[in-house]
């Protein structure tokens, strides 16, 4: 199933070292103004081109191919699609029967029969993701009021990550990390309990980004180690308020007005300098793997414009499905 | 979105204090022998009865209204309802102005103009589980060969929470708690990397049960503060074998045939005994609340049957889906 | 896949001669007065209760088991459901065997492997049509506005049918019809042209409706043999009415505001006393069949509101797609 | 929802006059061979190049960027995109403010508040049906035995149309037809009874063709004009094959095995150089206009390989399904 949503729909599509990547969106309101610099800002978050992150160059620009016409969209499917330019297959080429540790290279080979394109993990690599942050960027567009900002919070288990990350690359080894997302300005009455909470489609989508090992919802796993008379958020108002916010914005699967916040845990990148165990596809044995290539070093740096896009995905299509988003904009 | 799957299809209905909660499971396959005893076991775990959950005492007898004939399911969808008994609903309407604290009283009065069944949470019951435990039974008995098994970890931080229970039962207070799930047996190859990751299917139907604020696969959180190379799971053979399982047997979104494995956060039960702040939705002001009512110390002594049934619907789905279950038992 | 709609949504249940038929319908606003009063008139005319359709006596009361409260609906799934009373199973057992010609029997055999509910049709009956008649009145309420009437034109090729049918009857064999379906009130901008055309939509629940073999939109298969000159409507206003009607209120899949027309052709009932020719589905050998049991004449007479009703579903769920109807009523 | 299917899926895209029209397609089965020649025939066979269709010269040649590596499909999304090249929007710019009668230029207006792409018919226009006759392509490379032929039985009433033909031209009018598609081969049963018998997905798909009045099935309209005696369908076999097939090869929403059996009616082209009434809708006044540009005089004759291609998507899905056509090719 690669679309989610329900009236705000995206679909994905692409592959690391194919010609293109990018996204379909059906349901977006006609008449939104869109350029291709709207998105410039969120790509190069995303891109991060930082002493961290990979070498890759792409200039990562939006060809917005329909849905658009005289710079606002016109209701029809927008799909925006970006080339990949940057691309040093035969890196991959000689990983094609040892598949990288931690990477889908092996259960992708295992579900497809070998079948998949496996140059820079093909279909499941985190270039997908422009088609996610490019989406976001119009959902983003779309909520008028609404505030999202994703933070990281730690990398490497450290709030201050420079030395470990300096560590790490010159070990030639990776870093996770732990990034908290929160929306503000969200009207009262978003999702529904069953089976579309709003952690059910936040954490739906937001496991779809590769890398992903955890989400937790306000208070979260802290939570579990509470009492009820700290955990429960005293109201304070009719229109919902409360003292505290441990709930992270949601009772019952449905915001309350309150900020959603959510955190996400991200493993370190797979792709270490590092020699690692595998098995080579073809003769069924055991061997090693060195990954050369261009890697980030850590990935979760580059996840905030990521989690901010797939959240505003899903507020986006909750709020067309509650008629709180207009169809048509003027 | 009351449904949940794409072939194994969920759809669930009902109120604490209504007639009936079940479910109306589609597509599952004709031929599988099924009778009311089937459910039994988990139906008992899911009550629990014991000394620190609800005194609320249901005989949750399933009734099967479609979808069965001569003992075996026929195809057609299958409905399984509970009727409701033991409803004691004047413990409510005290409740109907002053939305309790840590429940989605307040979300759903938001979300519906105050037109919600409030009594004891109406659909955002607990109750609802039912349904999802049903569901889980009949998928279960379509898994040949996976074993699913969620064992609680641990309860308001204790491994051995007796005396933490005793305390806040006790009190009129309540705790959560830590459960871990682990289904062995899998086939490699479930799952899609956008957008139906084992992982987003599993988070999705997960946090539809009432109260569970976290979620993490394999090393989940903790892998974000370890590095790449202690994270990433050596390759043992081609069947994907693995020396540890720190991926919780999916990579990409995908099962590798390694154990799947999760867990998840549970906050303490909302409903407790101690005096709340909460506001009086006719007058719109401040005001205080003490709950009177049936309710669990901790309702994650529950929680384990319904973990691995709603495990088993989404694997049932995906195995359907790739075509690895037959449409037609014999 | 027993679920039509995208916010308004039916999912069907249940068998001929099981224990109850019914539907559940989510994303029902909250706050519609409904009472089993509201669906008496639609399930009389269904039922016919005439000269030339089923002496079966069904007292069809509908049991609404959740989503409803103090008389309103509240947002949850509202499920209603319907006993089987008159049930004469005995008239089918003879028939396990020897599939009815005309009638589902042997494909429901050849799907399931012979797992199915064979009597009186099962999950394959027009029984099953009480559901949609039930969550047609819900949506005819939400449709505030607009009327959807269902006529039949013709039955067994006569506009005066009188003297057809008591021939057919008196002869053991049956009668098919035309009906066409009137919906007006309509705003314009409904439907979407790839893949949610209003035509698609209509035709795709018209086509559940067991019996039904062609649909035709405005002019029809009569527009085929017309020039473009006669088939198009001239446009008389900015509001879109036209001079005639051949796009039978749809243009690219849109309502234009000009009713929706659209007409059906319903095969003959299919059980007959007439004698026909079938298989021994045990030894495999040709052999004949005389149906007993109680059937219509011509079950196109009780199609009218059936039609009305799906018209509706589909209406009630495109104007809540589109935010043209409220979440909440007020 | 530009999206079709639930197993093998397809997602259009695309305007007459905007860059690039296309499918994105979600689960086509991995390892099957594809190259850009497979398509050529249908895509011809689509262009017509006739004397009665349109002069619009367009290469048509299928770009795959994504999920085709080595020349077969990885099991990831399959995006078949084609450039627009031939345009002449000006021919267009005149009609902003004049919709053509019996276009959808004046419902799309209505549904998007004006910011529809008008040029040609923007997304409304039959150049998306390149997507579907791609996709089509695909789905009959899977349905191995499958044979799915479709045939003009009429043109504007004539079974030797050339002259009507001729005259329409010479007129400045236009004509539709009448084409019948018979697939053979199926496996028995395929489709579900709610929602999604066989009909209901054929229509559901057809319905999106721009300019189709109306399908029947088997004996069709014919059958509401027979007695069920003359109807119903003398069973042979255990097989299920039937003496006649007036069913159409469809049994309560399931195949027979017999033969699949529809016809549809396709309208006039609506473009016709004679002048006809509309509105301005800048003045909201009446006004005549008259359509230059480039039209078929009868685009039925370019219906075939469509029609064909859709019920392929549908047949594939279906199969996909049941278990009976594999995720993995070998």
């Amino acid at each position: 199933m690669n679309s989610f949503g329900r009236i705000f729909r995206v679909s994905i599509l692409g592959e690391s070292h194919g010609e293109q990547v990018g996204v379909v969106i059906d349901g977006c309101p006609a008449g939104l103004e869109l350029a291709p610099e709207d998105f410039a800002d969120d790509l190069a978050r995303r891109r991060a081109d930082g002493q961290f992150t990979t070498a890759r160059k792409e200039p990562d620009e939006p060809l917005m191919v329909s849905g658009l016409f005289d710079g606002r969209t016109t209701g029809a499917p927008l799909t925006i699609l970006f080339q990949n330019r940057d691309i040093r297959s035969k890196d991959y080429f000689a990983l094609k029967n040892t598949p990288r540790p931690g990477h889908a290279d092996h259960t992708a080979y295992l579900k497809t029969g070998g079948w998949n394109d496996y140059r820079g993990g093909g279909h499941f690599s985190g270039r997908l993701t422009l088609g996610l942050v490019a989406a976001g960027v119009v959902a983003k567009k779309l909520l008028d009021g609404v505030t999202i900002a994703a933070e990281i919070l730690e990398i490497g288990g450290a709030q201050q990550p420079a030395k470990r990350l300096l560590e790490a690359q010159k070990e030639g080894d990776s870093l996770g990390g732990i990034i908290r997302c929160v929306a503000t300005g969200l009207p009262a009455g978003l999702g529904e309990p069953f089976f579309d909470s709003v952690e059910s489609l936040v954490s739906h989508i937001v496991f779809s980004i590769p890398g992903i090992k955890g989400i937790e919802f306000g208070a979260g796993f802290a939570a579990a180690r509470m009492n009820g008379s700290e955990v429960n958020d005293a109201i304070l108002d009719k229109k919902g308020r409360t003292l505290t916010n441990n709930a992270g914005g949601v009772n019952g699967g449905i915001t309350s007005g309150n900020p959603l916040v959510f955190r996400i845990a991200a493993r370190p990148t797979p792709s270490i300098r590092l020699t690692q165990q595998t098995v080579n596809l073809e003769t069924g044995k055991k061997t090693e793997i060195t990954i050369a290539g261009r890697h980030d070093t850590c990935f979760a740096l580059r996840l905030p414009p990521i989690l901010e896009g797939v959240t505003a995905i899903v507020l986006a299509d909750l709020m067309l499905r509650e008629g709180k988003l207009p169809r048509v904009l003027s």
